[in-house]
């Protein structure tokens, strides 16, 4: 039996009211089968950059040709573009698809995965109506064409064909790396900042962990040094740690507590972050 | 292949307890094959007027013979009755079905749709078990019953009919509309008030959008006049405007911000709500 | 046509990043057909006792061989065991399967259900990746395991064997009962407290409800003396009573309210509850 496919949702919606339900049923009216995941609905409202980061983080832990509709959405009924997008490295089996408003949402996929081809939404038989609401197109135009090509229609017919370069993209800042190495000593200085914050309290910072592999390695951040480890417990409970999150980012936590808590910091990315590397560098 | 069968589920469980997984654990003993979505399980507890709002605006966006149950329950295991209903236009085709307590929950959705047939839940072999408990119905009977209709049992197996007329209705201020018009100048004013707050501070009101599409409109809530418009970027980041929202009521919003944290409304229907039009009044 | 096979999750990640919808992800790479079921993700972090609360009261309630990963696991990357355990009373049917860190999480469901095996997770083939994170085994191992687990690879093959006389056990305060009968005047004494508060702020006992079933009883806590009763509306709005809840223990609640708000709890098992049963008492 053929696999069903799946779609995932990510947005700003919250979980209080019916929006999110809402979507579904629109997918559920254009195929009940799909296999649909929340990625998250708690974005907070309009936050386009940490909806950004949540897609980015959560892209490859899903199947070959998942539809990711995501709906963060604050130009919604302007004149932003409703887009779709296919990516990955093999244009005959795109590694997913992506579907939603084109204001950099996606751009921090593309910044790992390549897009093979983008169209902007036009085709108004795979909406949900021809004459959709001004104020909530994740429920009449991404919800149904996602379920669409979840079911197997090609990017091509949901849309107009447009060039990939000219994709809203929401740059982050990037962290800065110098060699500071001795003789026979090579070390590295890598500052960078928070670019998000858990739910457990954890510091994520916008530097890749790749740098901190296979080297002895500690992190600044508001004065205080810490030492960078490979897990929660490496540290006594309540303590402070640096160590390569989940999602490959170098992150400051506390074993059994919240980082956030500790340092106490009001919003994201107040915090200049230096890591300082030594020993061998992985390259 | 057959479709796979749609059942919602709202409630005023919240998500921190079991209480909604539970439930889902009684439709997969039934029937692990349905499509079950949340509608939303954070309507405020014993709050049967805002799951009232809810299910009335849900109702439309889902497939025809969706199952919809609704558990906001404060009188469960007192004298309540346990109802299913049939819903929609066609006898035969019915565009949904709704399980739950007989509270008023889904009177919002009668005052457009038909009630086609209604049961009160009687037939024990439908529940989880013949001797429920006294305080958790959704599990022990509106759960099962609904994977049982889902499945395709009809609707007069499970219970004993009983008469539309009976069942409770909850009532909602209605607006008042009147006729200002000049001469070659059609006018009208109508007076409402605020039925819902969104997670996005949104005042949803309990004016239909009908009354304003094809006017020039405007609205008058707390002392400030609003302009009427179609999208939120219709107006400045940070202003005040009026338009119709995605589930067709008259509501109030801000660009970018939260209409409630700028009118400050400690609690819903605190506000008079007057629209006045003018030009051409769609019928 | 075969059933599909049912998985729940349970865990601390909450809902507002992407942990939970990544957990998914892995799943649906291993099989995107599970029936795939939310418990609860707001276990607070790190709360080991609740989680093992709200595992042993959801248990019941899912189709036989129903796979059951939980993740609230502050001691990942360390020493703790990853195991797998199949559950019930008939070795070649289990009633369920548990995934998840040896850390007493599951010890609450053994109180009722024996192990029939339990496995500690070795055999990398049936992880996400043979090199997981340090830091989220749920994603790189428990959720795929649990995958593999529910689409029919056997217990024994995603693991070594171990004596489940090793599980690690939670205990929890047990109750005291004291037999205080007159002549022909059967009544009992039960000293227990609160083992959990759930989102309506019904206090949720660990005096079992078998005790006070076809009995005139009542309770006291804080100073109060509390009457036991069928349902929240066989007492005033606004009144606590006492009742045997929908998961079969004591509860202290509020008809039409919050016994957490009404009796000022700022934490769990801060309370000594008192149970006294008079009349015939059930074995």
């Amino acid at each position: 039996m053929e696999q069903p496919r799946v779609l995932t949702l990510l947005s700003d919606f919250g979980l209080s009211d019916c929006y999110v339900g809402v979507m579904k049923g629109a997918i559920a009216q254009v195929n009940p089968s799909l296999t649909v995941i929340d990625l998250t609905h708690q974005i907070p409202p309009q936050n386009i950059a940490l909806a950004r980061f949540a897609l980015m983080t959560a892209y490859p832990y899903f199947p070959a040709g998942t539809v990711h509709v995501a709906v963060v959405d604050p130009g919604v009924g302007g004149t932003r573009r409703a887009i779709a997008l296919a990516i990955g490295e093999n244009a005959t089996q795109p590694s997913g698809f992506l579907v939603g408003p084109d204001n950099g949402l996606f751009s921090g996929i593309f910044t790992t995965h390549p897009v093979i081809a983008a169209v902007e939404l036009t085709k108004t038989q795979y909406w949900r109506s021809s004459t959709p609401s001004a104020t909530f197109h994740g429920r009449d135009i991404f919800a149904p064409v996602g379920a669409h090509l979840a079911s197997g229609v090609p990017l091509l017919q949901v849309g107009q064909p447009i060039q990939p370069e000219t994709l809203v993209s929401l740059d982050v800042p990037q962290c800065l790396m110098e060699d500071v190495s001795a003789t026979d000593q090579p070390r590295y200085k890598i500052t960078g900042c928070v670019q998000a914050i858990d739910h457990f309290g954890n510091l994520i910072t916008n530097i890749s962990g790749a740098h901190v592999w296979h080297t002895d390695w500690s992190l600044s951040v508001n004065g205080e040094t810490v030492p960078g480890r490979k897990t929660y417990g490496d540290r006594p409970p309540g303590d402070l740690l640096a160590l390569v999150g989940s999602h490959g980012w170098v992150e400051i936590a506390v074993n059994g507590g919240s980082a956030q808590a500790k340092l106490c910091p009001n919003r994201e990315n107040d915090f200049r972050v230096v890591v300082e590397t030594s020993g061998r560098q992985q390259t």
